[in-house]
């Protein structure tokens, strides 16, 4: 089962993809899927619904797919947290998880354009993890106590200007972070019970069809349910936040590929997640 | 004017202090003051409905003051955007503005406890001079264009944990900036267009009574004006977003003074926006 929201911009409907690929209208259980649908057991409700047949299937050719959570109050990343990647940036893994925080209004559709912004000299795709919370966690007791608190996973793309990332803001990050259509997520969000084994998930990305970044969850310096526990222990994590959970090596910054331009297929695919795929365009 | 949120936290009720001190009940004109009041011409309709004698007087007695604003989608602070803060901070001023952002539940009312975190070795207090969007803004073409974005002013703390901030997360800040209760906001917000001079405002904090900062927004790096703007080319700010426009010096973390400890009670204040005070308490 995959939730999905489908429809244009800020008017998506919500929808539940099941196992045989057949797209039911989950808007009798739920407005939206958002924070209060995680904290109200939503994903225990639209299941039963779905196994009990309640739900109308759903005409959803040409209709646009947006991200699959709508209004995070926050959008929480994990920054290094592949060892190859840290190192491809020049830096020694972190000894704790380097965190930093992306506007919420980047969110956007998996199959969104992604726009360069007025003065870029350099954008780059960062496939990630996106781990969306289920209700509240603060001073969580362990890593193994925090799996609770996710309701799934989703892939992401934590676009990025490296420029005003590195060069405009004294070393801090987000201003690199979060121009419009900066944060593709989606299509689907897939409910943690049916991802037993998040730490060892293929992700990969291509521009143009050819690879980029092609590494395993198996490779985080922090595991999912570690970072879910110590961000905890910094800050009040809410229902329906997400968590960009750290890119693996492969990204343009790397000298090895090219920046994105204007005209360029980015895509990004997690094993048993799904895959995006946006087209870069001039904002 | 001033508007205000009156009552426990999650359920304030909102409301709107006159000149002479009343408070009226604003509830006949809105249901919170957010992004959609103040995308609607929120503050227009709460003076029309003040002038002309349409709001109920509102027994205030008792009443929790909150934020002035509910659930900012986001809260963007600025670094070092004072040249006596950045001295003490051993760096120079900066040439472009520093940013990184809170994760919005960090926003608390003017008067409620500050929260020392598990772990912490030191927090601060920061007096700042919080800027609202009124509307949404994105690549405005100039500092001058940037005023007509902005719904008001409020008193802001931007309160930090300073070894979260520096030693634990790369040097990516935002890790302690973001604990519970490190955003206590108002008492009220004052509509930009009675704020005439916002860049000669005196801004200061005292800790159990003794001063600690004492500056004006004068000595700001870069003006109000010149930051909405500046923004507006990194990120789309939504109606009801926050900016933290920095603060100046006499921080804990100059060395000069202490940092805070449980029962300190923090003052923070600014010219004509009003006095903001907590209690420091454990989490």
């Amino acid at each position: 089962m995959q939730l999905m929201r489908l429809g244009p911009y800020g008017h998506e409907r919500p929808a539940v993809r099941a196992d045989d690929g057949l797209v039911y209208d989950l808007s009798s259980v739920t407005r939206d899927i958002d924070g209060d649908f995680f904290a109200g057991c939503g994903i225990d409700r639209a299941r039963d619904a779905l196994a009990a047949g309640r739900l109308p299937k759903l005409d959803h050719v040409g209709l646009r797919v947006g991200a699959p959570v709508a209004r995070p109050a926050a959008i929480v990343c994990v920054g290094q947290n592949y060892a190859a990647h840290a190192a491809e940036c020049g830096v020694e893994p972190p000894t704790s998880p380097v965190i930093f925080l992306k506007h919420p209004n980047t969110l956007v559709g998996p199959y969104d354009d992604v726009l360069i912004p007025r003065g870029s000299s350099g954008i780059d795709y960062e496939v990630e993890l996106a781990v969306v919370i289920s209700q509240r966690a603060q001073y969580l007791d362990s890593p193994d106590d925090a799996m609770k608190y996710i309701a799934g996973y989703a892939v992401s793309n934590d676009v990025t200007e490296r420029t005003f990332q590195f060069d405009l803001s004294g070393g801090q990050w987000s201003k690199g972070k979060c121009a419009p259509t900066f944060n593709p997520m989606g299509p689907g969000l897939v409910p943690a019970d049916e991802v037993p084994s998040v730490q060892s998930l293929r992700l990969r990305s291509r521009v143009n069809g050819e690879p980029r970044q092609d590494s395993t969850t198996a490779d985080m310096v922090f595991s999912v349910a570690f970072l879910v526990w110590h961000l905890s222990q910094f800050l009040t994590l809410e229902p329906g936040d997400i968590i960009n959970t750290g890119t693996p090596e492969g990204v343009a910054l790397s000298g090895r590929f090219p920046y994105l331009a204007e005209g360029d297929v980015v895509e990004c695919e997690i094993e048993g997640l799904g895959c995006q795929r946006q087209v870069v365009k001039k904002a």
